[in-house]
């Protein structure tokens, strides 16, 4: 085993954060960084504890660097901006071994590069208790940022892929972990892979933001339900949202089963799938298709914006209210 | 006593953080604040542990929001700017009172709203152990930030004040806190103060950036003989500094005397005084004092910079090498 120190950490991130970057006026080396933007800067910071937000005996450290950088990439997704700069601040238990923390933090820095983000400054501290708090900075791509303000009556509602994926590799990988692997790893491959290896939706929310038909997005981290009330709250609007076209893996329901839990809790409820959600100007459905040819990702309109408050599902012929029932972090 | 959630204390940093700024595009509410800068934005983040970087037991939580942010505070003074807006990641453990939590925020809010810099986004999360990671930006006042790279043989070496007196006041709190109060608190008041509630030298800190007579700068957090050691490291120049100059309160002595500390261990080598460290071009030191008629800090030249590498103390006759002694966190 590795003896480490801070000193050895703080080396490794400095070489790891040299070279240049447009905008970048001081990296780490000095009381602060110094980064210039041609606009403005979006910024969002997040923690993570262990035991609480990630469990390290089936997350593989080189994963959870990659994810813990991408729920933060995920956010500036979300505002329709490119990534450009990171701060990490970590928070490591001395009895930690060195093999760990370099994996995580090749994963981290592998992410942080497949999206051209750069390290440019951060802090380590020794703690009881292992945690990592990143700050993202990015910029707005599109005339301007996307808010969850904008949405207005008529609008629809679209998400950028499958959910309930993830919450569904959690539930597997816990219920794996208990039981000492005795689930076909092979067919439940892309949900633990949800959960550990999520991908920030970076290009489409970037091409989202400068198609001009999207009024709101934001992504879904707390789950639909939770997630879709936060926008309908911001823009003083509600939201009716159809079960039958909520879209899910066919693999889900075989969890569900698995799991003996409901595939709609799963679907609405779950958080960590980083899916977009957005909302498009009334009558530009046909336009985003269009206007999006350069991706191929599998959008689909779950419902609509209508006046009043709350998000409403309808399930057959049933209406409920579902808002604020997700995952709180 | 009040049983809290995370929800209220996200609604009471909402309400906190209501208001407009100049270059605030969106605050709390959103995947991400959005902020615009005149010309570059200064970064800084910092972790406090509890037990690491700070003792419940005699640091009130008022005294400990503002030393949270002060500490971040002087990271921007260090570079010549003004601070602007802050994000705050609060780790909370469960069984923390809410009084505390509340009163931990007042002191943090009091201070932000002391040097006119706006809380405009964060994350709390439930932990085992109580952390605080605090990122300001901050915008540089004079024609560029000061860095610590810009030292040049034959400038001189300036502190903004008295030395060791917060590494003193954490070490008698240490003590009385073991000896349950058996100190005369009126004698060692300004230590206790040093370390409880120090004062980020922002309007120090934007008149010498202002000045153009200063070529390098930093704030004092991990001790003299250390901090001098970065600047000379990334000036690529060394110091000699004066024992006989250094300032320190007179109280200074009564309490090594007490600790049975060497005096020029804690002025030197202790911490978290966050006076600000800095050079003067050669020449110009007649200049600073006309440039600085505003304030009326108590700056003292303790030494000058040389070519070649390394801090050096000259005491007496006699010289040594005191790089990198300090305190690390």
């Amino acid at each position: 085993m590795v003896v480490w120190s801070e000193r050895m950490l703080v080396e490794r991130i400095r070489l790891a954060s040299k070279g240049s970057a447009d905008g970048l006026i001081t990296s780490i080396g000095d009381d602060c960084c110094e980064v210039r933007s041609n606009g403005s800067f979006l910024i969002s910071t997040d923690s993570l504890i262990d035991s609480i937000h990630f469990n390290r005996t089936f997350h593989p450290p080189h994963l959870l660097g990659r994810k813990s950088i991408a729920a933060n990439l995920s956010d500036i997704a979300a505002m329709g901006g490119r990534p450009r700069f990171v701060l990490l601040s970590l928070s490591l238990p001395e009895d930690l071994e060195w093999e760990w923390i370099a994996a995580w933090l090749d994963g981290a820095l592998e992410i942080l590069n497949e999206y051209d983000c750069m390290l440019i400054g951060g802090d380590t501290v020794k703690s009881k208790e292992l945690g990592f708090t990143v700050t993202v900075l990015g910029e707005p791509v599109g005339d301007s940022a996307i808010y969850r303000t904008g949405a207005k009556e008529g609008d629809t509602v679209w998400v950028s892929g499958p959910l309930g994926s993830a919450g569904a590799g959690l539930a597997l990988l816990n219920r794996d972990h208990l039981r000492q692997g005795s689930l076909d790893n092979a067919l439940f491959d892309t949900l633990f892979k949800a959960h550990l290896n999520p991908v920030p939706q970076i290009a489409l929310g970037m091409e989202l933001a400068k198609s001009g038909v999207v009024s709101s997005m934001q992504d879904i981290s707390d789950g639909l339900a939770t997630d879709l009330a936060h926008i309908c709250k911001a823009s003083g609007v509600s939201a009716l949202i159809h079960a039958d076209r909520l879209p899910y893996l066919p693999e889900l329901q075989t969890a569900a089963n698995l799991l003996e839990k409901e595939i709609e809790d799963l679907i609405l409820r779950a958080g960590e799938d980083y899916q977009l959600l957005f909302t498009v100007k009334k009558g530009q459905e046909a336009l985003l298709s269009q206007l999006l040819q350069q991706t191929t990702p599998e959008l689909v309109m779950i419902g609509e914006i209508c006046s009043g408050k709350g998000v409403f599902l309808q399930k057959n012929s049933k209406v409920e209210e579902i808002s604020f029932q997700g995952y709180e972090h």
